[in-house]
């Protein structure tokens, strides 16, 4: 396959950390982003003035837009790094047609007003078949990505060329890729870990301990392969680095925004206070939401004590304290 | 079944912190200790003055003795709690038969003369047939035992009735228990998991991070996955707190002696240096050299590449570094 001209949607540090990997290989990168004065530093200064401000980009090597439609038109992969709460609004400006496209999403989160995963998406709404559509996913912090500390990423692509495509521009000294098929599988892994590490949070901030963590973790893995295997049956090794390590990297991460919101509400913060303060909404919450309605149209419900958990607290204003002491009866 | 009569071998932390979960339950605890300053110190003042000195006893519940046949001799339910390093010297002190004894081991070690595990030394060495055999196992660390801090603990015996047995003598309302009928496969997965530990512990030592530690982590519960199966063919969760979540809490825990070990070792110490410092040898750097061993045994050899890469640091003076460069090609 020839090269392909990439274009990454997004300005924040998940954006900025792929765009960086992409330097490594491409002589070019196209980079959308909205904000104006964000675009026009880079342009002049080559770092990011608001996420990973360390990385320094050859100006020269990007080609930066505040101008959707131009990232889109000149570019054959586009690889979506924005919270999944901002995707429709990005969508909407959009004249240039997505059919010809292949489209990696870096979202890791569920689209709030219709409840599927990026994937699906773009399959429905845009009618772009499954073969052009992929995911890019950690276990990655992009902080770590910026200090080039050695990472692995899962490229997951029903068409495998594809998928070696991207993971071939991704990979450098300090980037390991591997690919997949389980495009739904991986995807879905990614959205259920941010609800995962709201729930660790919650049970730090009422002070259980690391021996309750370990255990939780324990269980979210295996509540995480039963949802899975209901919205995709195929056969996949749940302890796969695309799946336990990226619960891991996220429920053990003191960073993890989804952890630092659940802290927050198991230290009493209400919901709207912890959001307040945060000053965004962690993807965990709409997944949360979004998890727990998929499971009530299942025909045969699967058991997702921990999912329930945290859907109860933040929906339905349970009390932390209480619906822990429950879900605690439940873990094993 | 009536009553049994416990006691507990050790005088370390998680001998203590067993000691406790026992008072909850019991009327009467038996407890051996070499030390016999600190059996009169528990004695007197009510707590162990060397490990969760915090834990009060009441003094009249303990039958605290210096000599482990008067321990032995009174008890029905035997708990090891030693390190694996000194199980040897403490037995050769030994007249009362065991053969009538309920043995169960909480040691997480490896016997360093034999290479075998707790549970298949007093079954080999003894005569004690394997019903009368079990493993207290994690996730768990002594500390939070002693915060009363929520913990869980799987009880494996092949004797589904002596299993319970323990179990209801063990738990409270800060300890949940559940059964196993896996003594060889959880006993192992106690043993290996403070190797890799170890290699949680040197990667953080030459710099990895956050991100290599989750794949470290995902790739080390498919290497005991392939390794218990080996040794013992069974249908098991992985999953399961008593293999995962026993490795994430050492893994991921700053207070772990094998990660602290390991860390020494990433950091540039040689490892005598490193034991030196800790004045005491961490239970890991014996199971790595088991573990090899009786991997080498295998006609078909297993893929270990982890405990690999801790062996020949730790025994064949290669460089951490170069050994984790090779290691991280490996890993996926």
């Amino acid at each position: 396959m020839s090269d392909k001209k990439f274009a990454v949607i997004g300005g924040g540090s998940w954006a900025t950390a792929i765009v960086k990997m992409l330097t490594e290989n491409l002589e070019e990168v196209g980079w959308y982003m909205r904000n104006v004065f964000v675009k026009e530093h880079i342009q002049n200064q080559g770092h990011n003035p608001n996420y990973l401000s360390a990385v320094e980009f050859r100006p020269e090597q990007l080609r930066l837009t505040n101008d959707i439609n131009e990232a889109v038109r000149r570019a054959d992969v586009l690889v979506f790094a924005i919270p999944s709460a901002f995707l429709l609004a990005e969508l909407e400006k959009l004249q240039e047609p997505l059919q010809d496209k292949i489209i990696f999403s870096a979202i890791k989160g569920i689209v709030p007003e219709t409840g599927l995963i990026v994937g699906e998406h773009f399959h429905k709404e845009y009618g772009i078949p499954y073969e052009n559509i992929g995911v890019i996913t950690g276990p990655c912090h992009a902080e770590e990505v910026a200090l080039e500390r050695l990472s692995y990423l899962t490229i997951a692509c029903a068409d495998e060329k594809k998928a070696r495509m991207v993971a071939r521009n991704l990979s450098s000294d300090y980037i390991k890729t591997k690919i997949s098929d389980d495009i739904i599988g991986t995807e879905y892994a990614a959205v259920l870990k941010n609800i995962y590490a709201i729930a660790a949070g919650i049970a730090h901030g009422l002070g259980y301990g690391d021996n309750f963590q370990s255990v939780l973790m324990s269980n979210a893995i295996r509540e995480m392969r039963r949802f899975i295997k209901r919205v995709h049956r195929m056969k996949r090794n749940i302890t796969n680095s695309a799946y336990l390590g990226d619960l891991l990297v996220t429920g053990y991460s003191v960073f993890s925004r989804n952890r630092m919101f659940g802290n927050m509400i198991g230290k009493g913060y209400t919901v709207k206070s912890a959001m307040m303060e945060m000053s965004m909404v962690a993807e965990g919450y709409y997944a949360a939401k979004s998890a727990r309605l998929l499971n009530e149209k299942n025909e045969k419900k699967i058991r997702t004590p921990i999912i329930d958990a945290v859907y109860n607290i933040l929906y339905e204003g349970k009390d932390p304290k209480k619906v822990f002491k429950k879900l605690s009866e439940k873990l094993d």
